[in-house]
């Protein structure tokens, strides 16, 4: 590689920090980068800069944002009587390509994982409750990974709301979990036990 | 996509006019970016932007440089009396990578073609029998590709260099072409027919 000058052996560095660029492929996107026109490559490092200072989380239910609340927080169509949590920013986008969820979402951040040092505080579960004491939310749904620590987390949720509901006398609210099963255009065969158990046990009337 | 905050969209975007990356890999890069240490994330963009400021042509054989002389030229341990005449900086690092040259290279900057309205004036093929004039070439080795384009640019250059020689009388250079044939390691029955040719053609005593 020592052929080629040093701004561009640094550039090819730089860009193979990126997840899934390797060392050949970063070599292709900084001679791109280098014929490209002047205002493409310009676009791409500016962008950059940009997101970084812009980017920061929704006052209200820590989504990303350029504003003090998120376009969904802030779309007066949206059904605010509905929370839906999820771990990450990306889970919420999976749910938002879906396409069929129409109330507001919080996001916590993580899920619990005692062994890693996660516990409720370092997640935004207090959070969740504070916006849960309203009076506006009619249904949580907990929307957290189907992993252990995903699991673990709506257990604790769930139970916690249980308790808050209880001393919020008068208080009327459905907390669910989204569905556990077979994948659609999944092949049976292919199904792993514990999802079969689940799907088993999640039966639903014809 | 429209429940990302707008500073994400116009990255996910510029990242999009990169080669080899759709909507969906550089969804995932600008997460990244967000998400990464901050002297990673500015290190790509100033590394753009100072590659876009400071690489341009070595002056003596048009390769990639920052300074005045390519890394090759400025190289003592290079041979000056062997030129190889490449059609772009890729192709120049592709014969670097193989280990077999020690010599120095001229790049023209593309190859002959009428169709395309690149004529030898287009390319830097001037340059090249400038530099062949002067006594310490020893030999130039023309490896244009072996498309129709690079055999016609390789065709003209060595006619022109042969005219070159006769002009300057008593002047002693050999011109040679790399050789074409069946790739290491390639099975004959995947080999097509004009690469067939031009291995029996090259045929060489054992």
């Amino acid at each position: 590689m020592n052929y080629y000058p040093e701004s561009i052996l640094k550039l090819i560095k730089s860009l193979s920090t990126l997840p899934g660029i390797g060392r050949k492929t970063a070599e292709r996107l900084a001679l791109h980068i280098l014929h490209a026109p002047m205002h493409e490559a310009e676009a791409i490092a500016s962008d950059i800069i940009e997101l970084r200072q812009k980017v920061k989380l929704c006052s209200k239910c820590f989504a990303l944002t350029d504003t003090e609340h998120c376009k969904i927080c802030s779309n007066m169509n949206r059904d605010g009587s509905i929370i839906c949590v999820v771990e990450s920013p990306t889970d919420m986008a999976a749910i938002e390509k879906s396409g069929v969820f129409k109330g507001l979402y919080h996001i916590l951040g993580g899920a619990l994982s005692p062994m890693d040092g996660i516990g409720p505080d370092e997640i935004r579960i207090k959070e969740l409750f504070l916006r849960a004491r309203s009076n506006d939310i009619r249904e949580v749904i907990i929307a957290t990974g189907t992993d252990v620590e995903g699991e673990a987390t709506a257990s604790y949720i769930f139970d916690n709301l249980k308790i808050l509901l209880k001393n919020l006398k008068n208080r009327d609210m459905i907390i669910s979990r989204i569905a556990s099963g077979v994948p659609m255009g999944g092949d049976l065969q292919y199904v792993d036990q514990v999802t079969m158990q689940r799907a088993m046990e999640g039966r639903r009337g014809f």
